[in-house]
């Protein structure tokens, strides 16, 4: 098979990845890394992704990391499989790069230090910290008022169709909204419908099996 | 003027921006944006950029922010003129994407806080923080171990021309260039010589001199 995806069902950059494929459509062959054996941080792996996290992506001759980068090059070579993730035209595309950094830069900064004090430690049998969790919870707070005004005028972040944009928030959500953070979302009607949209997209569905499958 | 960059000279972000522009030989009106006086985080600045940050980017009636977004909408919509900074090959690209991420999520981590610390809080009279420089001087340091690695096989991150994915570094790099930080570039010879390479091109010295004019 030509693409591998080299990671973990419960990483939330390879579910970005998993989440991506999904919607376009495309077979892919999943490479397990076991984590917990830290062979994430061993050759051969650092030969895929030098930083030593997954996941590692794999294309024929053609080697990725990065998730958000992935998605990009999958939407972009495979733009005319599946679900369009991008915009051809210039000025759209732009709107949804912006809200892709926002994703990049602003949700994310609040939304993976919560999933990891609100779910990865307990995993882990690592104990949360609450005062990481109070602040960043007033973080994401004021990045998803951002949002809401943005939603109130736009269906998606990106504009009227689904896009990278929104799908690059899907596995920090998914986990958020088994934890208390879950009011902060849903205290934002827009933003609650958007939530209730995007999470229940079969190609997201489908990574949310294969995580519990695990 | 069809193009308006609203920030100020100082800020890493704006800078960014300008030497895109000065890449492809853009015109662009400067609007400086008074931060001392909290300009940026009142209207109507606000209606340009929710989040209070500079810059803000109007080109005719598209309004973007987040600088990196920013420069991925010059260097495609404007593909034609002055340096390439992208590719317009999907696998070549994927590339170049790969190390842009790489400059957001792992080396602008270490890159801006010591900037902060060791530039911006002097400038506004406030006490540099040692333990955060050290801390962060050892996380630069493995950042820039991948990019020597990288760098001894390709001239530039993203390949054999310069792109956007060097070009993302120089706002910091310049400034850290003036600290103690500048070691832990030139102790990599690879990386040193990039540094020297890419901060000597006209379209940055354009920017270092317009923020030495203020």
């Amino acid at each position: 098979m030509a693409i591998k995806v080299h990671g973990s069902a419960f990483s939330t950059a390879a579910m970005r990845v998993f989440a991506c494929l999904n919607e376009k459509g495309l077979e892919y062959e999943f490479v397990p890394v076991d984590m917990r054996a830290g062979e994430h941080k061993k050759e051969p792996f650092l030969s895929l992704n030098p930083f030593g996290q997954v996941p590692a992506f794999e294309d024929g001759d053609l080697k990725l990391f990065e998730s958000r980068a992935v998605n990009q090059y999958i939407a972009h070579a495979y733009a005319d499989k599946g679900n369009p993730l991008i915009c051809q035209d210039p000025r759209k595309m732009a709107i949804v790069s912006l809200w892709m950094e926002v994703e990049a830069q602003k949700y994310d900064a609040s939304a993976a230090k919560l999933t990891w004090e609100l779910i990865i430690k307990p995993l882990l049998g690592m104990s949360t910290d609450d005062a990481i969790v109070e602040e960043q919870e007033v973080q994401l707070a004021k990045v998803l008022d951002v949002y809401e005004a943005r939603l109130a005028q736009s269906k998606y972040l990106g504009g009227d169709n689904f896009s990278l944009a929104d799908l690059h928030h899907l596995p920090t959500m998914n986990y958020l909204m088994g934890t208390r953070v879950k009011e902060t979302f849903d205290a934002r009607p827009h933003v609650s419908s958007w939530c209730a949209d995007i999470l229940a997209r079969p190609a997201w569905q489908k990574v949310v099996a294969m995580k519990n499958n695990q």
